[in-house]
């Protein structure tokens, strides 16, 4: 019997294998008494030793198959197993209660977690996770139990699991691993975007793989629609593998764009760029025909450590993005954190609205050194390419005019110093808070140019939490309210000869595209995956035909009429 | 030695008094063995006795002296001593640990209040408070000490204090206590809400007057400009009393305008009225001139209860208000709870950013028996009066209209049952979201009415929680983004012939009432004590002479400049 399960498209693309269930087995913990604390305290060390080896090796096995920042996860874990606030406590238990080492890991572990879990905080909750796939692993060790390990998988699977922890995508081997699917998780969890970027179509949040398909059964994979098809007919199969080759066609089709200008059918240039977190990333936007970085995210440098990177290192990386993006233009936005992206060294006070809290530019005009460092670093890194510095959650003039004034003293101070800078940097800044946007006319007069942070421009234009599915339906790209502010936005910078990108997940909406074209968006910029098709999409609509339509999208009451209408003209 | 101690004027006036420091004694506990836990267990419940009756008269005291909602808190205490999850642990510890019910209360409560204070959200905290509010009680019972009991004050003093609890506040005596200054607090915290509805003279947040003020010393409270004067010289006292005749001959002056209209130097008529929480409330609105109630807030039926309130409650209280206000207009909110606002029988799940989340109308369309119980109490009560319903957090016209659409159901159902409902019953929204002042043209063709709630308005248009100081400084009525956006409401709203009310701080605000009544404003819905003194402002304006600077205005590039150019012209 064929049977359809349905669930979010995470990563597109067909598959079709036999199914592989990545199941962990139960680890069971029973409480024995010991005599020789000091052997059961060796042999715990022991046991951390081991997981220790083995997560250098998939953090490696990350770093070379995914990349730096996903790399950073394991840098993490490492830190977990070897935290004295972790470890000191299971050593104490095993003295003191003279218990075995599976019992005392497992009470502390539990006890971290439940402390983590219990925060009111996505970050803290990762890190109940971390601490939860670490510790499984010392206890696995401890019991003398395999957990699964997926890079041993050496047939054309797909692979079936509950959730993907981040060791098990770490270690999931391109070559034999055609698609994957799971019953937990959504568009933005982490096992979808590592699917992503490992260019493996996946089906997550399904509710129900794992009771529905036995080892070994047929199952494709439908990462393009969110299906996945049990014990398909042979019909079936055949349609998929057409939808399949289709869908390897058209990204062929892309493929041939991507030495290519983005421009409309009726002539009008746009520029596709991309969004990256590590200088590692910029290898997969030059493969997808990236014309430039519309947005680099320098939190990475600042995460998964416990200090302040230094202005040397961030030069080295500001600098390394700049060569190789061969002076195609990179615009770096300075330190966004805070809110939900958390620092532990920094020791911020906990928040009861962190979406509205202390962040970014609030929290670098306020913590000056740390943000003259991070300015001393890209100035430097500014002879190397096309820089361009962006602040990001400009709310009032104030804040613009502050931090571009602390970049002219670095600036100025560096002269000083002989040292050299590019002279004419542009800065601008993101708009992504209702009120930047109200008043763009009076930032365009000041600002180099804008970037649309659509992500958060929409959570505060609707007052809705986009982390909380309780209102998540009030995440609405396509508002009349959030198409006029970006219309407001765009009209202010052109009056004053100014240009216009966007960085959030808007940019790369199909339904979204002909609307920014429409309003004159000068530069889109999104993943690196996305860039192609984006720039397929460019090139065969007429921005002229869209034009006409703005005035009734403006004027729409509701998101689904705006969807409807752009829809009719695709 | 006079000296002088800034803090925060949080009640106006000028009071000139001996000093009275309100201090508690410190409650120290000792644990002892005790063998007849049985004995132990009824000495704690006489405590916990002694200390309900006293909070009945407590309780009873605010109620005549202050009005139901705050007699309200002291209802929420009573329940936190009937409550069994606070005393059975403290019984279970005098029983099983055999130790004296002082010990025993003095651990259970400091587990609770930790517990409380610990989690990340201002309801829990306020929880907190009171179970250490109420448990010093009990314990003072148990220890044989009295705490200070503001009741017995007899002369004409000035109460110095670290902070004043709920019951402190409740107790202060109008006739004898003449002002009061704290060492912290804001201009909205507990103590200094307090001062404003019982009319005393009070600055609180001065850090340092405990420190400063001994017993029976002279002391000055300003509460126009928050400075408090310690051992002042003749000359001062005689400056202070002038002061206080001058603002006393102001309110006099503005006392005469109870019965007046509201018209501005020019001729324009516009609406003053008030914000209110509970049907006593009315008393106060028309002693204050005011005009309608512009904001009936309902979340009190709601809270310091168990349980919803059922239909006929909710009546009651409805046709009461609109009885009271004989015929002027009066704007009722349906339920605004979530949020910062919580009530413990809903259960509703924790959230990381509450104010971007399920609250307001977004809950009320899912609970949706609850809030058609409101309906049908509203409903039925709109023939005692002159009703209008205003639904609150309006994102998006779906909302609106889900919304009305279960009012007219909810009308047409009680219709059926032969039940009288006014048949032109306005129904507006609140404006306090950016998305529906971005497109409140849009808006006007279906709602009756709109309301700004500038409170949350201004928060999430600079996407600033205004509870965070750390980012209060973006808390900007002023700022040309807000003013922009309350121009595009109105103007939206007279197009299609519908009228507009503000109900945040803002409408109250002497430098805001200027650009108001310019931009066109109708209604003005402020705290009932501050009406006479708006109205006086408006009566020496001239609409005409401030619309010449509304341009102006708006294309200012700071809260600051916008400030210098309104006192200029006031």
């Amino acid at each position: 019997m064929s049977t359809t399960v349905k669930g979010i498209a995470a990563s597109p693309g067909i598959s079709i294998a036999k199914a592989f269930r990545l199941e962990n087995p139960e680890l069971t913990v029973e409480r024995t008494s010991v005599t020789d604390t000091g052997a059961e305290i060796l042999r715990f060390e022991k046991a951390v030793a081991q997981s220790e080896s083995e997560l250098e090796v998939i953090k490696e096995h990350a770093r070379q198959e995914l990349g730096e920042d996903k790399a950073e996860i394991f840098a993490a874990h490492l830190l977990v197993l070897s935290d004295p606030e972790l470890l000191n406590p299971i050593k104490d238990k095993i003295t003191t209660e003279q218990v075995n080492a599976e019992y005392a890991l497992n009470e502390v572990a539990a006890m971290f977690v439940n402390m983590f879990e219990s925060m009111d905080n996505e970050y803290m909750k990762e890190r109940a996770a971390d601490i939860r796939d670490v510790t499984k692993r010392v206890l696995a060790h401890l019991l003398g139990v395999t957990i699964a390990n997926p890079s041993m998988i050496s047939e054309e699977v797909i692979v079936i699991a509950v959730d993907l922890t981040p060791s098990d995508t770490a270690q999931l081997n391109r070559q034999y691993v055609k698609g994957f699917t799971t019953d937990i998780g959504g568009r933005t969890s982490h096992s979808a975007i590592m699917a992503r970027s490992l260019e493996i179509p996946a089906v997550v949040g399904t509710q129900a793989v794992t009771a529905n398909i036995e080892n070994g059964v047929l199952v494709i994979v439908d990462g393009l629609d969110g299906k996945v098809i049990v014990n398909p007919t042979e019909d079936v199969v055949k349609q998929y593998e057409d939808k399949g080759v289709e869908y390897e066609a058209q990204k062929a089709e892309w493929a041939k764009l991507v030495n290519e200008k983005t421009v409309s059918a009726d002539g009008y240039y746009v520029e596709l760029a991309a969004n990256i977190g590590t200088p590692d990333d910029v290898k997969g936007v030059i493969e997808n025909g990236g014309e430039g970085v519309g947005l680099y995210r320098t939190e990475f440098l600042y995460m998964g450590r416990d200090a302040l990177p230094t202005e040397e290192e961030q030069f080295d990386a500001y600098k390394t993005v700049l060569e190789r993006m061969e002076g195609k233009p990179v615009v770096v936005r300075t330190l966004d954190i805070g809110g939900d992206k958390e620092l532990s060294y920094l020791d911020l006070p906990k928040e009861m609205n962190p979406f509205l809290g202390f962040r970014a530019i609030r929290l670098c005009l306020e913590m000056q050194d740390m943000f003259r460092t991070q300015l001393r670093a890209l100035l430097r890194a500014s002879v190397h390419g096309n820089l361009k510095i962006m602040f990001p959650m400009i709310a009032t003039l104030d804040e613009f005019r502050q931090a571009k004034a602390i970049l002219v003293e670095e600036k100025e101070k560096l002269q000083a110093e002989d040292i050299k800078v590019f002279d004419n940097i542009e800065v601008g800044m993101m708009v992504e808070i209702p009120s930047s946007a109200v008043i763009a006319d009076l930032f365009a007069k000041e600002a180099d140019f804008f970037s649309i942070g659509t992500n958060d421009l929409i959570q505060y234009t609707l007052a809705a939490d986009r982390m909380n599915e309780r209102v998540s339906y009030l995440y609405q790209p396509y508002n009349p309210a959030i198409l006029r502010l970006i219309k407001k936005v765009i009209d202010a910078a052109h009056k004053e000869g100014k240009w216009v990108g966007m960085c959030g997940e808007m940019a790369g909406d199909e339904i979204a595209i002909p609307i920014l074209l429409a309003l004159g968006l000068d530069e889109f910029s999104m993943s690196a995956t996305s860039i192609l098709k984006a720039r397929s999409q460019i090139c065969h609509l007429s921005k002229a035909e869209m034009e006409q339509h703005v005035e009734a999208i403006l004027s729409m009451s509701t998101t689904e009429e705006v969807v409807s209408l752009v829809k009719s003209h695709l």
